[in-house]
């Protein structure tokens, strides 16, 4: 899915300037591990699939499949203004989308189901897509602020779930 | 299986050049989304699979992996006349080829099997092809037209189907 | 897996000029869909796995992971002599991989099974390797030639089994 | 996963002129063909799957990920010092994966389970960094050295599994 372009020269000097790619890389392989893991978790606990959720699921795949895309724009010119903000703006669309196929299962397995009570507030995906907007609007101020945004989420979403939402619920 | 061309440039004239490429990429990822709607729903009918129709879905994949070989032709050249054309005729084999792979499932299955009843007249699967013809037709007297035309298919067969059947069966 | 390259230029001449990648595609995908249809019918009647299958299914997945790359190559060349050539070559080698991964799957299955039943002489797998071998040394004397056996033996596994078998074993 | 770029030009000189990224194709074919058979028989004796498995499975697949990356970067430059060394480190990161994978998985099962006791010591698994980095290191003396270890390496884990652990124990 995500592609690395191969850098021209033979020397340290081309792997070094290959490097705005590489973090943008390595930023999306996170994020799409972790849908991949959530994803993976959460179909875990469903037990009736419907065709709101077959359609919710490609519309979330079709958000998905735009991230290389941004993630190429963004890493090829060394987050420039545009394609970061173009970035953040890729990693609102599935976060929304995400939120949509969470609700067309809740929606099918009752507020009452496990999968619903296992979801609790839900307060790390409500709060992503803010935070991804923030991230894409700093982009126009600064590079390092936008790109620091979306490492923070991504981390919020590898450390450990429980202790962060307590986290989260407290602040 | 679908690709989208990372743009030259940094800032929003560069993003809104990638526009056609981005609209036809969207079109046919609908597209393909609906074939594996389908063909899920279809598969889960089917009760014994024989050699011809294994044939019969690898002819529909064949044409289907076709699709994004027209769709970068027409995005990256605007629209033009022949690739627009191209396009339609694109989509016109794989909805032919549906035909088949449905008439080799149900001629295994019998005309009285369930597989056959949930199909039943199957206007939408008729009409298509004649459609997406229309609009290879059109790409020769405006590309709009048959980009219209494409676009109406896919809502025809996005919305949910029964509704639409009877409708289509009143016309 | 196989690639199809957008052709330059938005008339027909663009889309004819891309006729010898688009029919080197074509039979490229013919011969993959060959490799798994008898891949899928074969393995139904596998009862054990042990380490020497799974090596000589990845010997024979190597092979065919060059054909795309010997079928661009043949393509964008117009058919000359050593990409054809080296085209025929490289439908020997998963040929002869499949003869190694059958002898891997008998000798554990035993001569008497129902899978070594089914393959009988395998006139057709003994013969295709040295077809493919004529065809890439006809590709020094003519491309017509050499292109026409790469025809004739996809069409000989496609056409249904018994008959064939029974022609061939006639012959 | 991993790509072979098609020769420019249309004779025997042009097939030469990618040897060493076929060459480079052939060795990274060969690692990942190892780490899926390996990873096939590992998680067939995995009885339970939590989170830091997954986490440590996908971190895996992050460096497994970077080696089509690394060969195309060394086979393009024909085996150049830098490429050659960051084709060796690209073979680390991924062994030392592995063993996470590896410590993560016997943590939950036991020292005591079948898989825990089908590892043994894992000399080959503990050797295997240790060899990769020697080879990138070589790489800045001599080209063929480096390749040398890296094959090595590879047939060490091709070669029937018992007859060389125990040489290695023996050593």
């Amino acid at each position: 899915m995500l592609e690395l372009k191969v850098p021209h020269g033979d020397d340290l000097a081309a792997l070094a300037g290959a490097a705005p790619v590489f973090l943008s890389y390595v930023l999306s392989f996170v994020y799409v591990a972790i849908y991949w893991n959530n994803h993976h978790h959460f179909f875990h606990l469903v037990r009736r699939v419907d065709g709101s959720m077959l359609w919710a699921n490609l519309h979330l795949l079709f958000w998905l499949s735009l991230i290389p895309f941004a993630t190429a724009w963004m890493g090829e010119n060394r987050f420039a203004p545009v394609p970061t903000a173009a970035y953040g703006i890729a990693l609102v669309m599935p976060a929304l989308a995400w939120q949509v196929l969470q609700f067309a299962i809740i929606r099918t397995h009752g507020r009452d189901s496990a999968l619903a009570q296992a979801l609790g507030r839900d307060l790390k995906g409500k709060l992503s897509p803010l935070l991804y907007l923030t991230g894409a609007l700093l982009a126009f101020v600064d590079a390092w602020a936008a790109g620091t945004v979306y490492v923070v989420v991504a981390l919020m979403w590898l450390v450990p779930d429980r202790r962060i939402e307590r986290m989260v619920g407290r602040a």
